[in-house]
């Protein structure tokens, strides 16, 4: 049994730590806890162990019962996914070298804090590693279907607009309300980061904020090096894991629909941990192939982080 | 067991149908349904049995095995509930008496389709009905708030303003984005609604729409007849059925915290069934009771729709 | 001619701006600036002379011609209108008090720094005063309306629900996108401040936040002192200054037609300062009067600066 | 004296008749009208002749003076610019042709009803023709700026991705709320419509949907015949008329500050005519050029109105 611990409990802790939990091979130590709120009531109501990294008082005065602090979870635990919010993973990197553990990131720390991994590119690169790096939820979609056209056909040049939802469903706190922000910086982060997985990629992303808070979408066209047939593609998208064909005569006409149908599948929290592309928006001119995927922001890194931890430990 | 169809597979029809699944004393016979998609798809391959109303061939061609027509279904039940658009429900209804069948229908539905029912207030009065009425999700939830503190203070007279979700999380046809639009009717259909459950209250509500999916909100002014506490009113809404009191102190803010709740709570579908009274917005001043109370429009009739089919049943 | 100076050139400060250069008894001396921007550039390019709080270098280096500093605008002036953000007001009034100038804040201030006005209700009574604080929009909204039905039928007591835009047009910075916002202080802060203005009036407000940038919407419950009708009502509102009567059957269905209503007025910027009541949401049950106002944020309070420079030069 | 009608008074026909009010060659002739409602009752009070297309009487009950129907209007004229819904123009152009007077159609009708037209890019092909059409908002965009780019640097291929504001400022009726939508057609119309103007021009175009009101957004990718830096795109574009570079050293961060910025300016209704280009996104690698536009959709195509009536005049 792996033994896991989560640091940070929000959107992709709480997720990570649901999907530990279902695991044969894992055991879930516990979590860390900024203060108190529902999230942490909820964990404790479903008996997961609390480890404050602070407000101490707070949780028991709240009726939370404590296991201990930070270092009494990490000691415990054979690998760590931190998902404490951007930046704080490397800070607490020196922490799990102290107690010899190995750990799993996020996409929001810069890429030297580990070896940025997406399972189904580059699972053998970071087999054993210390520090692996799940990349962004964006980083992640593109790298899936970039690395099956590459695959396939050869990715010669790519180019992605990035319309990024502007907050998670809970978030009440950031806008846009009504209005388009473009990002400001170009190329956007996101192509640089597709290279730290696919280094051999010529990718330049563009992005912008739109006011939603379902899911992120993307217009990607790519210079072909082989010549592809629209079937073949759809067929080959198909076929890749973790990558799903929607389509408009099912009904599937948004991303918000998309989210109706993982609800209807049952899937945990409404979430979709598939890159889903829309059939219909499958193009090619010459060799440019052109296609719009949503990505569920909250959700497509966990199977991921899931197959990080078990990296980690060399399996 | 009681059989039950499900006509229409909507928001409000496929929730029911799961919650038939999930009743001891009960068996789904099957579900209507008008046209393929993501919806019927996932149903039947969740073992559901399809009746088509219309394009038969559709659904065959895109894999749907079917099972016969409407009345194919009905006749095999002992009571349907009829989720079907507002207005349809009036018009199956002869479908219903023909086959002797007893039904329940939703509050789109004009109130002499048959005896408005909400659990808690008139289980009694309804009992053995053949056609019964769950009214709507803004009438569920004033009859829940307003029944018990009509039983502990009586109510003298009531206020509430009802301040509706726009569109379901899936629709993305109907607006507005960036609007307030009032409700030009006065008062709203909500308050003689309420008084089909409860005829002796009297009640005025007024009524607008803003850009919002997750939840209706509503805010209530009471006059009652005998004085209360803050901390009685608090303590009777923690202790009256599918009423659920949330806090700020909790970090439920908003109507978006109260579903990330609900989906920690691993609610299916990420429901929230029962009506959420905010702790922090509850107030009396001199004999008025205020408070603001989350209406959870895709969910919180689901219950009251397997209680009335019980109560049809005669149990 | 009154010398009038604008200390900060945001929302409510570039329209006092535009607002007294239209005025044939005032003087615009200049207007504070904090950093370079859009506004500041097209006020320069008006001729607007410019006096930098800070970040001087920043604005000489972007070709504005600065006239001086914040000491030296208000000196300049017989009266200074100070828009600066929420609490820097009470800060400022030190310096007005040492050059001995009058000043108007906003209603964001403590109701403490000046005389709380509303020019249709105590216009008398802040005749002369050195500080006067123009209430907020929705207090200013309540005051019109609630003054107007008291001088004719009296007020027995009030209750309104708030219904707010979250945040302005132009503010890409605050949520939420998708979510209802209850104000978790009860009653809120616009019934103790409409207390300010009218002081008699016995009123209690709830309020919460949606997701629009356009209007507020006030939901009206009056209990009166001597009987009314329909008729009369909205004859009473439709000859109250800064009142106005709004119709369905002239297409004005939303707050959104009411700003494109105002643009095809030709109103500078689509501003809407009049209070504007949906004709067919004005209801009578026995005493009580209900209906549904809409208060343009951005603007409805410049009248009332206009009109408090005059009421502090005693005119 | 050019004699102009103006059919349809929505809201592109508002704008074109408040812009003939403007040009001291022209005389706005009169609108038709459709029902009565707060934009004919505006017009009628700046004391524009309104010719009802029906419910003449509903004009007339609503004090609305009348100056005869569609055809009185018409046979006035010496060219109409035909705002109608998609689809109306069509079916007028044969009473246009039958009083044999020119016609002016917006980018809602076929190609084929008239010359397409962008007055920077083929003003001398349309001079002296009958029928003209000015292509959409989003295509008008477009051609600015690619055609200023082909004439200087050559353009050998494009891919836009054209993301679309859901609805107007005013329109309450259409969604999504909380969605991206993507256009299921590839390419999206924008492309083929394009070459319309420019046919030399190879282009692909995809679209979807967000849900806001202010402005579209083009991330568009360029692929160059001749080396670029990136100060002379920007000088180009400085240079190009009705495109205008805006920047976030200036504060302008978003569609919605471009309109605040356009209100500041003065402009009409803050209508932003100009296609806006933000600094900091235009970006080259090897032989591509990056930027981000956006496009005011209610005002961009009204100077191309206005010069089409003169080259139909032959000017």
């Amino acid at each position: 049994m792996i033994k896991v611990g989560v640091v940070g409990y929000g959107t992709i802790g709480k997720r990570v730590a649901d999907a530990v939990l279902l695991q044969d091979d894992m055991e879930l130590v516990g979590i860390t806890a900024n203060t108190y709120n529902y999230r942490i009531k909820t964990a404790y109501e479903k008996g997961i162990k609390i480890f404050p990294v602070n407000s101490l008082l707070n949780m028991v005065w709240s009726g939370i019962g404590v296991e201990g602090d930070f270092d009494d979870l990490v000691k415990q635990c054979d690998v760590v996914v931190d998902c404490a919010p951007k930046g704080a993973g490397q800070k607490n990197k020196d922490r799990y070298k102290y107690w010899g553990i190995k750990a799993i990131f996020q996409g929001g720390e810069k890429s030297s804090v580990g070896k940025s991994f997406v399972s189904q590119c580059n699972y053998d690169e970071v087999l054993g590693s210390d520090f692996i790096r799940v990349v962004s939820c964006n980083t992640t979609g593109l790298c899936r279907t970039l690395h099956a056209v590459d695959k396939r056909y050869g990715v010669e040049s790519v180019h992605a607009t990035i319309v990024r939802r502007a907050a998670d469903p809970w978030d009440i706190y950031h806008g846009p309300i009504n209005a388009i922000v473009p990002t400001l910086e170009l190329p956007s982060h996101h192509g640089p980061d597709v290279q730290t997985v696919l280094p051999h990629i010529e990718i330049f992303t563009t992005s912008m904020t739109v006011p939603t808070t379902v899911m992120h979408m993307h217009s990607v066209t790519i210079d072909l090096a082989k010549e592809a047939t629209l079937r073949d593609v759809i067929e080959l998208f198909d076929n890749t894991e973790r990558v799903r064909i929607v389509k408009n005569t099912e009904g599937i006409r948004s991303t918000a629909e998309i989210i109706e149908y993982a609800k209807d599948l049952g899937h945990s929290r409404g979430d979709m941990p598939d890159i889903c592309i829309w059939e219909e928006t499958v193009g090619i001119a010459k060799n440019k192939l052109f296609y719009l995927q949503a990505i569920h922001q909250e959700s497509n890194v966990i199977p991921e982080n899931i197959d990080a931890i078990r990296a980690a430990m060399g399996k």
